[in-house]
């Protein structure tokens, strides 16, 4: 069984951490490679920093026009291998096939965004703010910069924060989650395939002992986090104290919105994949569906048949739609919190429990479930659950569903269907939710934008993707040129 | 004795706190006023805050081009009463009446740039990203914003920040430093005239324990901080602990280089007044001046009649250029620093110790002073003085000088006196620093321009000023909308 | 009587042209003051490009935010004498004393958003755009500058150019329309307390002559021109033949859609207020109403109800809603196509002809007219009338209706009411025209947007107000600077 | 002999027209190819705008993520292909090899550049401008776009349009030079291969018959031209008068200013390569050089020998810097100046007349001429010679030079060498010309930037590459929305 290696330095190299620990195929528990784990990883960390610090050096002075050729080059090796490495996602994650593949895209999206940097990274000048006075700004690299990432989605969530980054003359190093780490394996092979210099863009495993060794390092310079709020919080507070510019994205609890003057049966359709997609084990998985209507069960019986016909299975399978959540123990916690749920008082109209998959019985699987009328005063309404449960409510105005949304801790997603310009207008300047959807179900923004998590759901100021990422990447120079006339002019 | 009160809700009222400390003048140590100092100053802090909590529901919704309509007014009350509230600064701070204006003529700039917000708050719309789908972008405001401001610039930090906070659609909470309060309770008498929802902005006294209060309010949502190294570092950390953005200004020990190509003449005049300045308290005044030539004292002469010149006395006073420091404590600090650099080998060219200030014996008044040779090893090279006090250092090579400017811990502020281009160039390309001068003495970015720290300079990623203050006071929050042509149209 | 003089080089001085023509009250016939008008006006012409060819030097030199101060100040000046040019707006154009005191609210948010020309005119800075090379963009002025305005917004349009055009550094001149010179006269006397250069900002009077000696003096680079499409086509392809910038507004006839999910009782209140609000004489003025449904009837009462209650009469008369067209010939003009309609078939189901206000019965008065089921390979229905006459239509689709609208040669304006989110971004994606009202009846560009015509409604590529002004009235200037390290350095 | 045929709707047709002029290689007067010419061009013209007038309708609506694909394969094809195209540039054109390789990189670049455009063409978006009111721009494509491109860059100057026009979701049109239309034949062969919707980019052949069918067809939207400044007048004029926007860049006689404190024979070299390279045929070429010093002659025996080590021959073969100019008369007419210069008093430093080149003594040879003491007030000295001819002048002071360089009746280029900062900030302030180069000979601005001509070397507002073609390929249109909360909500 192979053991994955770093690459560091432009080399693919062993860890200096003989402990380890298995990837596991989720639907079947099968080990598909041993990650490295423990004190040690902290020496990669280590040797990679001293990597990219190196590398910096030539790469922070390369005109910006050239920093991007290897992009356009990667968005070509990306497209290319996009099959091999979706199947990998799939492999190791357990996300069906087509999602896998729907990842990558948004990931070669922001490398598309990324070959846009020579124009993004433009800075401002002002001619004569006094008289013979210039005054101007430069963006320059930030230095080393760190992502630590997450395992619902191994392929895209480095691509938010790695091309900006190379694109403004940054070094970079991924932590994949030490879950998920073949994907980025796959990726490397391609990065190992573009002209770089040695060090700029470097991989090391593990698990929080090289993330604290990436969190104190004092040559890395800032760290991008997405993943559960509470590590969020931690990785912003530890990065901070160590002086470092930090953007956290965490955890999530999406409310939606449904009005009768949607389109019903679409609207069932779209929430449903929002729940279900990824298994819920999405920061943008819509989770509390809230129906406003004088009929409470107007589109109760279409979000029944739309999540009952889901597919659940192996990803690689043809036809499957959902695949399993990601660990044995992440199973154990959603079928808790279900039973929770129903113990607060909700009734439970479709029981996802007990799923049992021909051919992967190891598969850590929940098939969809909903719960009617969870208590709004109980645990689970406000818990992240990370798994294929919906949570549906009945609210009288659309008033009191936004202020329900507004009483939520996380700030990730706010979603509405209608077909009201009214309704819609009001739930976008009013939800407090960074990103938000009408007639939507996943409103995760495109590369062009920032993704804009708030409250609990973000630490920091500055999001990945797009303009958000260019300022992150680099530190504003400003310049003010005094020529003044008096001085002797030789000539 | 007048014990000042806070400006909390639209209104002045008296602190909870009883004990207090003195405001004093530091030419004569008269004592001024007496400002609430203690532990109950946390309970102002909340009511401040409750306050601001409260005027935000309404400010936030009130569209952006009435929001800039009391800084409209604000500057042109700011022009009228610059003349008492420099006198103010002079009488707490202790710098000259000609540097509190000048000091006063940069606030009222920012007041000016933030009437611009309704441009700058745009955001980006992108239609049709995918079929029937658009997508873009809001700013909305942050919640209850807070200053935290410094004692050598009394008048103008707060506007660094203020005037975008509150165009955005934030409320504002100041809170000044205990040594210089005075300034803020003129400026709250001119908001005190705007049209304003009571509790929009607010002033709030107090030391370390309202400050802690700020920083653990879970109703302020960002902080603004201006001050030294370890406090900044403080904030940021604590601030980030509590899931807060935040931006931090610390100190510097800003170099400034002098090719022999450069006007001497004019060079030394303007190094003098960058280094003598505010009597060396401000985080732009030059320290370390290295002069590069095979003649190592070919501005020496110059410099010496530059800093001799400089009247030094009570800031009221006609022609008085210098002003003193702002404590006892802070003198002793300064001289010591003085004898330090002397005993670890410089040389000392001017000794501003020991000044005698007729008819201001008591003040805490240092001349200018120059240490020349100052060990490269030594502590005197890299600790921020925040006093008159110059360091002269002799380097070779203009490489040798910027591989210095480059190996300090800061990066407020670098300098370069030249006439050459490439000089020029070449330094502010490589120059570790985020406010670069040429030929420029204290390289302040004007209104438009973000104030760029670097280093131990500042903590966070967002600067005060123009945009970057723009965006530090706004959440974006990005919509995506669908309305499908598939939906059944009505008519 | 007065005979009007202009303001050349910062003096109120006599036109070289004797000969006059009246400036009349359109609501009785009064000759207010009497306007230069004849060959010799082009001597004025000439006086002012030479003043103002001299006062640009000296002010593209000013700092930017110095060049802003007097727009600060010209602001106050507005607001305090609104009432009294709004006064003067409606005795010599006719418009109601509120509909005066909204324009001049349009040309005071113009002024306050040029306010903020330093940042908008920063242009971008690229370093290193090769090794040792950087390339940066000024925006510097064009030039002298000409506004030739309308009679129908004596006092908004100059606005729409002038702040702008200053900011930027260049100087101005401004031909009003002769048949409404007062509003100007009054402004003119606010400019004239500003701090300005002489000659920076002059006022010509005169008809043809003195346009065709602004489009062809060599010395003026650019021309802003608001008026009907004959006459924009004519100044766009005279101004074009010198050589110079150019953008031309021109006519109108702008159509409006009206849902049956729309509130109606809002719609015909919104809709009557923008086809006779001014008398009709705007080109953002509604003109042919579209119904869409299957009652074609569902909002003609509430048209006619709301058309019938406007009140008409002399603007400064209280209560008075609507007041006169411009002059006897505008009136017999527009009577004459409400019977050209009848003749093509239409219905009239109100008729404003013969209208008759006491006291008032030399006045150019029209009271609101509707004309039902226009024929639509009539005249009438594609002919701006500019005058207070609705044309009600009705369609069986939206598509139909967007088709209807996008058959017009003019693209001013577009609007659409209804409470469907669908139909609303349906039509602002297909509708084409450059100002797209959604359940808005007058859809005016707010000051930051650029007032966007399209097809035979605007001649040029840049428009009025916002960014586009400031691209309007500067220059880029790319400037690539090599400071090769290669090059012996000295030091 | 092939005639060539045009590319009109997806397919290779052949003209209407059967009347033909040749296509020459300049170097030995070889025929090329045969290129339609005459009356019937109009015909191919009208076809090709109604391919591309139906191809619009499909394009404008699909996503601008999509219609930057082919941009990104378009990148790659052209850098494959980019030996092939040099070489036919280097045929018919006559450039050296390096050369036409250089012209293709720049072309490459504005595509990488336009590959940018979803985050260029977003708009802005203001919430709330009143409440319940959000206002917002789209920018939407302005139709069939035309560009007009002259013989010296055949392969460079459609790309300065083209990528942007489509990624902005316009169709296009390229009319090239028919002196040198193979080079766009294989761009097309290229174009061809890309998914494209039929018509969208479309090759017409011909001379001014066919250019005054595009200036008249009024599905033409959009005008891009570059040639002499006559023509570009015309284009302008006769474009505006059809209501069309249109940007037409001319001529230039770009001055060059050399201090003596500039590096001697690296300007030489420099100044050398600007003014023969493209032997002397581009609109960057350096013209006029001025030297500024006591010592009239500091640089000119550098400059002489700099011309005189310039290899002149076919571009093809191996070591030649210099080819032929264009045609027969354009050799004349560069002679008959050469004799005229001489004839007003120059001293003809170096003879260029009378070339003769081993193997191809038909060539339209001129070798590297250099006037000096060009009289100030002859002809030569302010006409664009467009052949290998430098024109060496004397003048006292700095200030002097950029008198004489502001008294150029164009504006497209003015240089200066010097190692002075202050210099080089006068001259780049002061000159009026919108390319400025320091220490720069061929001031070509990167992508990023709009190739921003002045005065007679520019017609219109924007120019082309970067934002300026962004903006001149859309049309902004403003949006504004009220969803009023008073109207009755249903839910």
């Amino acid at each position: 069984m192979e053991i994955l290696k770093n690459y560091i330095n432009g080399s693919w190299t062993q860890s200096s951490e003989n402990e380890t620990i298995n990837v596991v195929n989720p639907a079947n528990q099968e080990v598909l490679a041993m990650v490295p784990f423990g004190d040690k990883t902290a020496i990669d960390v280590d040797s990679a920093v001293a990597a990219a610090a190196e590398a910096l050096k030539e790469w922070r002075e390369t005109p910006v026009m050239r920093r991007v050729q290897p992009l356009f080059k990667l968005k070509y090796l990306l497209e290319e291998n996009i099959d091999e490495i979706a199947r990998l996602i799939t492999l190791e994650c357990g996300k069906s096939f087509a999602e896998s593949k729907a990842e990558m895209q948004r990931a070669i999206e922001n490398v598309e965004t990324a070959c846009g940097t020579p124009m993004l990274i433009q800075s401002e000048f002002s001619e004569n703010v006094a008289p013979g006075i210039d005054e101007f700004m430069i963006r320059q690299a930030v230095g080393v910069c760190v992502c630590i990432s997450p395992f619902n989605f191994p392929g895209m969530i480095p691509f938010w924060f790695l091309p900006y980054a190379i694109a403004c003359g940054n070094s970079f190093i991924i932590k994949p989650s030490e879950k998920v780490p073949l994907t980025m394996m796959k990726v490397f092979e391609l990065i190992d395939q573009l002209e770089l210099p040695k060090g700029l863009i470097n991989l090391v495993h593990g698990g929080k002992q090289s993330v604290d060794a990436l969190l104190d390092n004092p040559e890395v310079k800032a760290i991008s986090f997405v993943g559960s709020t509470n590590v969020a919080r931690y990785i912003y507070q530890r990065g901070a104290a160590n002086g470092k510019r930090v953007q956290a994205q965490g955890g999530a609890k999406n409310p939606v919105i449904v009005m009768p003057d949607a389109d019903i049966e679409m609207a069932a359709k779209i929430v449903a994949d929002s729940v279900y997609g990824c298994a819920g084990q999405r920061c943008l998985a819509a989770s509390n569906i809230i129906t406003v209507a004088d009929d409470k069960g107007f589109i109760k019986e279409a979000l029944v048949e739309a999540a009952k016909s889901k597919t659940t299975g192996f990803g690689l399978d043809a036809g499957i739609e959902m695949g399993p959540v990601i660990t044995p123990d992440s199973k154990s916690r959603v079928e808790y919190l279900i039973s929770k749920g129903v113990s607060e008082g909700a009734n439970l109209l479709l029981d996802g429990r007990n799923a049992n998959i021909s051919g992967y019985e190891k598969g850590n699987f929940i098939k969809p479930t909903i719960l009617e009328n969870v208590a709004l005063d109980g645990e689970v309404i406000k818990t992240e659950i990370f798994g294929p449960v919906m949570s549906l409510l009945h609210m009288k105005t659309i008033d009191d569903a936004i202020d329900f949304v507004n009483s939520n801790n996380y700030g990730n997603m706010a979603c509405l269907f209608t077909s009201s310009g009214l309704n819609a207008r009001t739930f976008r300047n009013r939800a407090n939710a960074g990103n938000i959807g009408i007639n939507i179900g996943v409103a995760a923004p495109m590369a062009q934008f920032p993704f804009s998590g708030w409250n609990n759901s973000f630490f920091g100021d500055l999001h990945g993707q797009g303009r958000h990422a260019i300022e992150f990447f680099t530190q504003t120079k400003v310049v003010i040129e005094r020529w003044p006339k008096e001085w002797t002019r030789k000539f």
